[in-house]
């Protein structure tokens, strides 16, 4: 680890240079390098997926492996990289972009041992997530942050609502164990649970049904329950979003008057509405 | 029953010891006590899910007895103590947690002549939500309040929902029932019921379904009408919580008569709306 | 039909006590009435359900064909006791519940014929709507005004948003035809049109799924779709509601200062918050 | 294409009097045309769907292709009157009315080569949108726009959700690929990625569905998950279109400046923000 002492001492020669094309995306080289990155990771990922289906892979296996080997050493290459020109490596790799970066290459390392998850190299996913970060999507960083914001303030309602839920589910599905029994593929109450989650949230797969009469009056409760149920946490995060949506609006809130200097005039205003002297033009920037 | 002129008597002794252990948490042994009540909880429901998978319960049976004897003893014992320390034990024992409590080991003894009856043991997980009283999260109470709070607020409107959605289901079961008729799973009114509330809810099991055209037209409108209906809780929840989450955040708390000192006064007014006294203009920042 | 010159003579005798009795709930014997017509309704209903239930209708053949055609002799002579104590038969006969008292009898006789519309009878649930009648449950009627008042203010938003599902439905149905053929479920364009309704509602039977890869990238775009789409009618809905709820809230708004004559003044305020005049205490009925 | 120099010359004799009839419905003749086309396209989408029903095909395959002719032949000669009495047949052609015009009758022709491509043809449903434009639906024009700007409001949140969800059901979809693998039905990545898009919308079609436990704990979080998050594009949508609801209904619009009589002023200004005039008391009823 970096010593205290090292605190000052600015990144020089080729370190400089690979952070700031590896690292930042303002220069040209930089930006160059993220959108080929971006698309280096979107072409893993087809390789990916495209490589599990079974067919496919078994027609194409030559070009595939080389490609696969070629993404490895291309992703490993680049984490080493980071870690080498960056002030502390410690601190990257213990980073969330970091970490993603390590799982990006780790499961093809770990698939050489345990074949079976090769196809958790699709976690780099999470690497594109580096793409609001090059097209400086302000909008959208504003827009993920509402988001974020409005699920934070409303998470102790949702924790509740969660809670109550799971036990709703819980012993729901003990009953459904209990009336329908291991006969009708209620086979153990984890299982029941699993039916009453699928059941609440209305995703309904099918694949365990109530056979008997008691079984299915009480799976009609619990349908209509969840379903009107849904209607709670839409409700706080839709307040919670209004209440957002609210305070974000009174654009011209800044707009003072220079006579009576009362504030909130509007944009298109020309007199103070309130003492009724003129008002300049409105700057906006 | 106790006399009522034992109203002014405290516990004393043991009992006021046992007591504030038990009932209260605001003592160290208090809280550790309904810490380790939790997580005994917590066991006992893993122990029961754990016993309901058929391939569990062969391999390890001799020592799932033996810790199933231990909670039933020990959630016993202290149901007796609960009930020997508390003044009215009558009014615990009639109160929703004492119920709870009571179901928490009852149908274990159950068990003993109804054997298909002891999952519903499950049913302890109700005494988890003695977690809130121990945690003290006042955040979680409000929020568990204010959903009720919108919950009761909107109960008339969500009554007439539910009775007109009962009502279009019992119909549209029934012309399912003649439509499609026992040959296609539709082999009961009770039966087309609850595919049709299925149907409504968007659940969507797919046990039974329209196989005639006609069938097919009238589960399609009923699909699209359960969709669009989905919006009344939903709306009636959510106008309730934006109207709760608006007079919740009263703006202009912060302003205090000056006289009175009483606080949340609103913006213009230019009088403490309690004492009348004349109010300073109000500054914001 | 009664003439016009009829207009001005009210009921007299035992059709004016008919007619209190049968149509009105304000006296005693008009609630008891009412009362007992909800009761035969609701068993009326049982009765038709435990009917289409196989094995319950071979067991109590026998009490069930009497009490079938007892409810049938009921409900005909009340309501040729309706038709027959009304002023103007015809009118009654074409209002709403006049046609749902006809409803409520005519299947039996029609099952003479054609058995399997013996179900229908069923429809005889709408009567059960004379309960809000009844109970003179004002919260409730003003409940359900609200939601129609919601509806119908929202219902050109909700038709667009309808007609622009039916298309994409239609379209999307028609891909999935060509895409998936006969051979994989989609027999022809209205089972495709039905099976996409299934898919954009979230109902999802599973009676049909897509099978080609094609097939199955599709239905995930309209799954996606039918999930994001869902918000549309829940905002209008919402919407709608919220600004109801707002204009429904403003309880205080008619208590005014009988000094400045300004509205508006909070219930539990002493003065006036405009000109400081002491108010007299507030007045609720 | 029209050289610019024609940009002055307006329509004459025929084509005036076709392009009057034909694009616009202001008159008789006009509106009389829309409306057959309406018709005209219904009755072609109703042959198109009862044409894919096999058993109606083979019964009624005479009148059927001749019916086929007669549309496609009126159709085609509508085109080609449209490109003719247009000023700028380009533009028409790649207009949005323009395609859809194309669509509706090039797979028809397509269909001598690609037989299987002839159901497409319904895409001339698109020809429907229309009839917004003849019933001069104000109301709906509104809506639309309405729904349309709500839409477009919130498109960088729902964007962002979007993308968040696609990455989750990325990440989940390969999880259960290696969880519950092949054997069980997830045959690859895709399908797994599909399962997992039904499984978080909650269609739920139960076509795979996931056998082991640990695959159904993890499709248990995942509904749970879905089922909460779909409260997110709720409330982006229904937080603007409350916003929306609130600037449509300006109250004091019909407040009038006596001097410039620009309207629309609020209630409690004392002075016209527009020209800065001494305005009145507001006067209520």
């Amino acid at each position: 680890m970096a010593p205290p002492a090292d605190f000052g001492r600015p990144l020089q020669g080729w370190r400089l240079r690979a952070y700031t094309i590896i690292f930042e995306a303002d220069t040209r080289a930089g930006r160059l390098f993220d959108l080929s990155l971006m698309v280096a990771v979107l072409l893993s990922l087809l390789l990916v997926m495209l490589e599990s289906v079974a067919s496919f892979r078994l027609q194409h296996a030559a070009w595939l492996s080389w490609a696969e080997y070629t993404f490895t050493a291309l992703f490993t290459l680049e984490y080493v990289l980071r870690l080498a020109c960056v002030r502390r490596p410690l601190r990257y790799a213990s980073s969330f972009f970091g970490i993603v970066d390590l799982l990006a290459v780790l499961p093809i390392y770990l698939a050489f041992f345990f074949p079976e998850l090769y196809a958790l190299v699709d976690i780099r996913v999470l690497r594109l997530l580096r793409v609001f970060r090059i097209l400086k999507l302000n909008n959208y960083v504003t827009a993920y942050l509402g988001l974020g914001r409005a699920l934070r303030a409303s998470a102790s309602k949702i924790l509740v609502f969660l809670s109550a839920v799971l036990m709703i589910v819980l012993i729901m599905g003990t009953i459904m164990y209990v009336v329908e029994g291991p006969e009708n593929g209620y086979t153990s109450i984890p299982v029941s649970v699993y039916w009453a989650i699928s059941t609440v949230t209305t995703v309904g797969f099918g694949d365990i049904t109530p056979k008997t009469d008691l079984g299915r009056a009480i799976a009609s409760v619990m349908m209509l329950l969840g379903w009107g149920v849904l209607a709670v946490p839409t409700g706080i995060m839709t307040a919670e979003m209004a209440a957002q949506r609210i305070s974000e609006t009174p654009a011209p809130t800044t707009r003072t008057c220079h006579e009576c200097l009362r504030e909130g005039l509007q944009a298109d205003s020309h007199f103070c509405r309130h003492c009724g002297a003129p008002l300049p033009e409105y700057q906006r920037d």
